[in-house]
């Protein structure tokens, strides 16, 4: 058999795959647990790591931290695409507007590493709201800013940890905004699209549970309507389409039923709901994914840290499981898995 | 120093306190969890057992699953309080009149054994809407019925762990009911209660952490107002009261915060906000306690589960967590925790 060749991947069948990894807010902890991450073995089996960051920031950490600098030395042990704005006053801890657009440069920069096929996917370190705000963007939440970037249609983030993983019908809106938002057309919306870019992604259709929205999912109409009325209708007409799913489900017991293996996604119907369980069930190895773009898009679950930022004491383990996931997905994507 | 006489305590200051424990449905796995924690020891160190069931019931689920009879022998395990109510055709796995009857009646004379001081308290074992409808009941839950029982204006369900526990503003409500019922005067009256009802039963001042009801806790009032018009006055309320409180805070994180030991207790603004965290973190330590009554009472945190009555498999572990808390919460009660 001859091997087929897939123009979009860098790299052979057999190689690991090549990631982008950005800085993040230059401020927060992101270039500390990127370079603590380069000095994981796993993770240089795992990836080829292309870092997209600042030569300066990325110095200056290592310097001020005793890290060893990845991208010198006889074998370095990553590539550098450096952006080279950060201005040297840039501190830790501070959001400033420097540091917003070094943040978005990264970004910028990786995705159209991305788009050119020169990585198999980005994993992105935690960005700054505020610092992104002084600088003037109006994206602040990397989901918004890369589906921009490359015109996806509609953009959906995936929690996920080895055990539970959860989409949200609906984020950043007051719950009586969520609750009129849970109508049959927008679950049924939302399961389709999961379906599809979950099977994309991770390459096997996934068993989906739907939370109620009520308490005991109605309990037959006794704690709320929408349940019956809205949700079961949508989930009908999703199995219709051969979406594996089952639900309304009661809430407060779907999570720990999914966790333990009876099912691959909960798609819960509020933020809180999804989140509440996502954050403390296995946070360290939770990741975040984007459904809907065209490449793999993995991400820390964590923020910028600016408390403790600069210090030396930032965990890199969760950028590892994200750039775990990532390798994961693009070995899906190019059909090495 | 003389010893102070406790009238309503039984058993002297260093002995373990009497417990009545309850048959629960007689066709759920109730009789089994019991016959099964009167085998462990520690259940004996713990309290001294006064099992107020049915003698036909218990004696032919001990021998239908090979378990000892606690009740006979030179040194019985326990005391049994009978109320002989149970016709032999009762089968294990079924809701029936007759169950719900029995279910009742144990209830009813574990709640006369405490009023009475015989006890310091109550265990009960899991009843079944379904039995207590059947049997012409309208109150179906523990709650409810013993509140009733002993006059308690107001009784709250704490759901209890040991690095997590959770109190629910509203209940069987609509998701939608439950955000109207996020009023000042509500979030102010639970704060008090169960600030006052804490100190009782545990001997020491809780500190509260409010939930918020929007995501983010609103975020300054862009995603919902209700936390920062109807949540942080009665927060602030609550602390000129002395009542150690804060909050609201984001949903999605505070769950997390409290298992690491920030606070004892969490106020949840709605059923599944509570319940989502307390079914996932530590559920098989998870134990109610009804805040309100004039004496101890603790639940296991499960059903009936009649899929497995009679088939020898229930666990009673849950069992024997709640008798482990209500031996503690008795103790605090006679002065000798």
């Amino acid at each position: 058999m001859t091997k087929r060749r897939r123009p979009r991947s860098s790299t052979g069948p057999d190689e690991p795959p090549a990631l982008a990894l950005t800085l993040g807010d230059p401020a927060g902890i992101g270039p500390e647990i990127l370079l603590k991450a380069l000095r994981s073995p796993e993770l240089r089996r795992l990836c080829i790591p292309v870092v997209v960051g600042d030569r300066g920031v990325l110095s200056r950490t290592a310097a001020r931290l005793g890290l060893p600098d990845p991208f010198s030395g006889r074998r370095p042990r990553a590539v550098l695409v450096d952006v080279g704005l950060a201005p040297a006053r840039l501190r830790p801890g501070r959001p400033s507007a420097a540091g917003g657009r070094v943040a978005m440069r990264c970004i910028q920069a990786a995705a159209r590493l991305a788009e050119s096929g020169a990585v198999a996917g980005v994993v992105t370190a935690p960005i700054s709201k505020r610092a992104l705000s002084l600088a003037g963007y109006r994206q602040w939440g990397h989901t918004e800013i890369l589906a921009r970037l490359t015109g996806a249609r509609r953009a959906v983030m995936l929690f996920w940890s080895p055990r539970l993983s959860v989409t949200l019908l609906s984020i950043h809106v007051p719950l009586r905004r969520a609750i009129a938002a849970v109508t049959k057309r927008a679950v049924l919306e939302h399961l389709l699209f999961v379906n599809r870019e979950w099977r994309r992604l991770f390459g096997a259709r996934p068993r989906i549970a739907v939370a109620g929205l009520n308490p005991h999912a109605g309990e037959g109409g006794l704690m709320g309507s929408e349940d019956a009325k809205q949700i079961a209708p949508a989930v009908a007409s999703a199995r219709r389409r051969g979406v594996r799913v089952r639900g309304p489900f009661p809430p407060d017991t779907i999570f720990r039923r999914a966790s333990q293996g009876e099912f691959d996604l909960v798609v819960a119907m509020h933020h809180d709901q999804g989140l509440i369980p996502m954050k403390l069930f296995d946070p360290a190895r939770a990741v975040n994914v984007t459904l809907g773009l065209p490449w793999v898009r993995t991400s820390v679950d964590h923020g910028t840290a600016y408390d403790i930022a600069g210090r030396g004491v930032a965990d890199p383990a969760n950028l590892i499981e994200a750039v775990r996931l990532a390798a994961r997905l693009a070995r899906v994507r190019r059909g090495s898995a």
